[in-house]
C-alpha cells in the first residue's frame, strides 16, 4: 500500500470508525458466538499473494464484529469503564506515524519530555503533593505504565530492592534470599488480583488484611498484622492500598496507593478528599485509560523518589553514571545507552524496554476537553450512577450492597445468591445490556458500572426497566 | 468533539500522517534540541477551557516535531528497525475504535480468537514445530506480548514456578526461598540486557556464558558452567539464548530462544536454518514489531506447554477450573473471571491484566502484503546490508567486525577506539544519518542497521559517501 492509497483507505477507515461509533447503540452489546467460532471462518494460513483492502474491510463485519463485546455501547455496564474519545484516537494515529520507541531521551526527545510535562499537568489536576512532580527538579516524577498491574509490580520491586539494600548495609552477611524469605507485603482482602500477582512474581509473601464495612483495609487490622509478623521475625516492607492507611506506622515500609478506577474522579474538588493522605505514600497510580478519556493503555504512576525505581531496574548504575565521560570498558550490548545528560530515561522506570509515544493521547485529550470538560464528564457519570441507585432503592425487592460514591452501583435482589445468579444469567443471555458480578463477602452481587462515553439517562432508565422485567421472571420462576 | 467533527479531523490527520511519511526524507533524522527544550514551549498546566483542534495540529510542527528522532527516515540506521506500515496503522485505528480490553474470552471473543489464529499463521510462516501451535488442540500455543523483555520475564517466571514445584514435590520440606537461593539462569555474554533484568526481577542468579567468534553462546562453555554449578550445589533451571545450544543437556532446564530481531527473517526458506533446533526449546519469541511491518507493540511468543505459563500466573487454579460449575465460595474481586469454557484466557499468559486487540495488525499486514510480499521485504533489507558491507570492504581504511547475515553491518575504521568514537560523533553531529555504536569484546564498533521501510540503494550509497567524507576528516584531524 503506497501513500496515496493510504490517503484513500485511511479516510475510509475514519468513516468506518465514525459509523461504528454512531451505530454502536444498535449493535447487540454482547456477542452470540460460541468458543471457537472464528477459526472456521478464515483460512488456516496466511495468503501467499496479497488480499485487497476491500476483502479485509468486508471481513470486519463478517468475521470480527460478530465476536466483539462492545465496550463502548451505552448498554455496556460491565467491568469498569475503558476510555474512548476521538481526541485520543487522533493522537494514536500520530503516535503510530511517528513510531518512535522512546526508551531513552535520545531515542526521541519529544517522547520523553512531553510525558514528563503531561504527568505534571495531570498531577496538578489531582492536586498531588509537589514531591511527586518533576517540574521543580525535585526527586519525584511521573511515568506512563501500560497497566495498574505493572505499576504495582514496579512499586513492589522497587520496595524489595530498597529493603534488601538497607538490611544488607546494616548486616553485610545477609544474602538476598535470606531477606526475601522474610519479606511480607500487605493488601486489602478486597484488593485487585494484580497485587497478589505482583507478590507472586516478586517472590515474596502477600498477606490479605481484613476490610471494614466500606470494603477498605482496616488500619487496626494492618497494625495488628505488622506487629504479629514483626514479632515472628518477618520483615514487613510493602503495603498496597486503595486508600491511605496507618501513615503513622510506616517504619520503612513502602506505601503504594492504587486508585486505578477512582483516581480520575480526583480532578473534581468534591472528590479530592478521597485522596487525602497521599502525601504519606511512596507511589501512587491510577488509570486515565479507565475513566479519563485517554484510550488504553495509559496508566499514570508517580513516585516520590524516582531513584527508587531506577535503582531497581538500572542494571549497572556505576557505568551509566559515567557513560558520557568514560570511554573505557563498556557492556557489549550498549546500543540503548546513548542517553544525553537529561535525567529521565524511562527504560529504567518500567518492565519493558520499548515504549510508545503515549503522552500524545494525554496532550490531545487534556487540551480538547479542558479541565472543565473532563470534570463535567466525571460528574455526569457519577450523577447517572446515583440515578440508577435511586431507581434500585425505589424497588423494595432490591437492595444496594455498598455505598455509591462514584460510577459503580453494587446491587442485588434481596434473597439468595442463587436467585441473583439466575437474574444475572437472564440479563446476559438477553444481551440487551451487559453486566458482570462480584462477591462482597459471601454475597453474590450485580455490578452496574457507568462505562460508555455516550451513556445517557435514557439508557440507564431502559436498563433498569429491563432488569426489573427479568427480575419478575426470575422471582416467578422461583415460586413455581 | 462529536462524530461529524471526528470525520473531518480524522481525515485531516490521515493527510497529516501521509504528508509526514512522504516528506520524512527531507526532515533532519536526529533533532537539534537540548534536554529540557519542550517544557518552556507549553503552558505549565492543562487549560481549563478546551483548545481548538487547529491549535493542537499547529503545535505538532512547532513543539513536537523539532524533538522527534525520525525512526522511519530512510537515513535512520540506528538501533534496530521498528515496524511501520500503512496496513498496521489502519488496523490500529480499528483497534482503537473497538477499544476492548481482551483479558478473557468473554471480554471480547474475537480479540482472543483472532490472536490464537494469527499466532498459528505466523508460526506456520516460520515453520515452527506443530507442538507450538494451537490449531490441533495440542498443549502449545502463541500469545502477543508487549516486548521481548516481557516474553523473557514470563518464560523465566514459568521456569521458576516449574522447578520450584518439581523440587517441592520431591522434597516437601524445601521452602521457595531455599530453592530460589540456588537457582541459576544462563545467557550469552552478548545477550540483551532484558535477560539480566528478568533475572533481577525474578530474584535469581544470572550467569553470562562466554560467546564464540560469531558472538553466539558457546555450548561447551555452557556445559562447563552447568557442571561446575551443579557440583557447587546450585540448581541450573533456565537458559535464554539467541540460538540453540546443548539440547542434549537440557535435564529439566527451560530453554528460551529469543530471536527478537532475526526472527522475522525466518519466514524466508533461505534463513530458516538459523532456527534449526527450536524443537528443543520450551519457548520461542521474536518481535514482528521490529522487522515484519507490524507496528509496535507486537512481540510474538510461543510455548510448548501453555499450562507452564498459566501455572505461573493463575492465582487460584482450583477455583478457576470450577468457575462454571461451582457457585460456592469465590474470591471477592471476581469480575475478570467470567470466562466461558474456551481454554485460552490470555490474562494468565502475561504480566498485565489488560490487553489491546493487537492481532488486528497482524491480520491486516499478513493479508495486505501476503507471505511473498513479506519475504520480498526481508530480502530487500538483507540485500541492502550486503550492499553496504561490500562498500565497506572496498575501502581499506575500514573493516567489517562481525559476519553480515541479515540487515545489520558492524564496521569500524581500522585503528583505535578513540578514532571510531570521533567518527561516530561527527556522524551524529552532522545529523544527515543516525547510527549508534556497540562494543564487540573491547572494540568500539559502529552499527549500520537497515531500518526504514522506504530505504533504497540510493540512501545507502549516500550514507556511505557521507561516512567516508567524515572519516577522512577524522583521520586528517588525527594526524594533525
Amino acid at each position: 500500500m503506497n501513500t496515496s492509497e493510504f490517503r484513500r483507505r485511511g479516510k475510509e477507515m475514519v468513516d468506518y470508525v465514525a459509523n461504528y461509533m454512531e451505530g454502536i447503540e444498535g449493535r447487540q452489546v454482547y456477542p452470540d458466538v460460541e468458543p471457537g467460532y472464528l477459526r472456521p471462518l478464515i483460512p488456516d494460513s496466511a495468503p501467499q499473494e496479497p488480499d485487497t483492502f476491500e476483502d479485509i474491510i468486508n471481513d470486519i463485519e463478517k468475521i470480527i464484529m460478530p465476536g466483539v463485546t462492545h465496550w463502548h455501547s451505552p448498554y455496556f455496564f460491565a467491568y469498569f469503564p475503558t476510555a474512548s474519545s476521538y481526541p485520543a484516537m487522533l493522537a494514536d494515529m500520530l503516535c503510530g506515524a511517528i513510531g518512535c520507541i522512546g526508551f531513552s531521551w535520545a531515542a526521541s526527545p519529544a517522547c520523553t519530555e512531553l510525558e514528563t510535562v503531561m504527568m505534571d499537568w495531570l498531577g496538578k489536576m489531582l492536586e498531588l503533593p509537589k514531591a511527586f512532580l518533576t517540574e521543580k527538579a525535585g526527586e519525584g516524577g511521573g511515568v506512563i505504565q501500560g497497566s495498574a498491574s505493572e505499576a504495582t509490580l514496579v512499586a513492589l520491586l522497587a520496595a524489595r530492592t530498597k529493603v534488601i539494600h538497607r538490611l544488607q548495609a546494616a548486616s553485610p552477611e545477609l544474602t538476598q534470599a535470606a531477606i526475601m524469605e522474610k519479606l511480607v507485603a500487605y493488601s486489602s482482602d478486597q484488593a485487585h488480583s494484580s497485587v497478589e500477582r505482583a507478590g507472586l512474581i516478586g517472590g515474596v509473601k502477600l498477606k490479605a488484611i481484613p476490610s471494614d464495612g466500606n470494603f477498605a483495609m482496616r488500619a487496626s487490622a494492618l497494625q495488628e498484622a505488622l506487629e504479629r509478623d514483626r514479632a515472628a521475625g518477618l520483615i514487613p516492607f510493602f503495603v498496597s492500598s486503595a486508600a491511605l492507611v496507618a501513615p503513622g506506622n510506616k517504619e520503612d515500609m513502602w506505601l503504594h496507593v492504587d486508585a486505578a478506577y477512582a483516581g480520575s474522579a480526583f480532578i473534581c474538588p468534591e472528590f479530592r478528599h478521597l485522596l487525602n493522605g497521599v502525601e504519606f505514600a511512596d507511589s501512587f497510580n491510577f488509570n486515565p485509560h479507565k475513566w479519563l478519556l485517554v484510550n488504553f493503555d495509559c496508566s499514570a504512576m508517580w513516585v516520590k523518589k524516582r531513584s527508587d525505581l531506577t535503582g531497581a531496574f538500572r542494571l549497572d548504575p556505576t557505568y551509566l553514571k559515567h557513560s558520557h565521560q568514560d570511554s573505557g570498558k563498556k557492556p557489549a550490548f550498549n546500543i540503548f545507552l546513548t542517553d544525553g545528560p537529561f535525567h529521565v530515561s524511562f527504560q529504567h522506570w518500567q518492565i519493558p524496554l520499548g515504549r510508545r509515544f503515549r503522552s500524545l493521547k494525554m496532550w490531545f485529550v487534556f487540551r480538547m476537553y479542558g479541565v472543565k470538560g473532563l470534570q463535567a464528564y466525571i460528574r455526569k457519570h457519577v450523577q447517572l450512577s446515583h440515578e440508577f441507585e435511586s431507581l434500585v432503592l425505589q424497588d423494595p425487592r432490591f437492595e444496594i450492597c455498598a455505598k455509591v460514591t462514584l460510577g459503580l452501583v453494587c446491587f442485588r435482589l434481596k434473597g439468595s445468591n442463587k436467585v441473583n445468579e439466575a437474574l444475572l444469567q437472564r440479563i446476559n443471555s438477553a444481551r440487551k445490556i451487559h453486566l458482570v458480578p462480584c462477591h462482597l463477602r459471601d454475597k453474590f452481587v450485580l455490578r452496574f458500572a457507568i462505562c460508555s462515553r455516550t451513556v445517557e439517562s435514557a439508557h440507564v432508565q431502559r436498563a433498569w426497566e429491563h432488569i426489573k422485567e427479568l427480575a419478575a421472571d426470575v422471582l416467578r420462576a422461583e415460586k413455581e
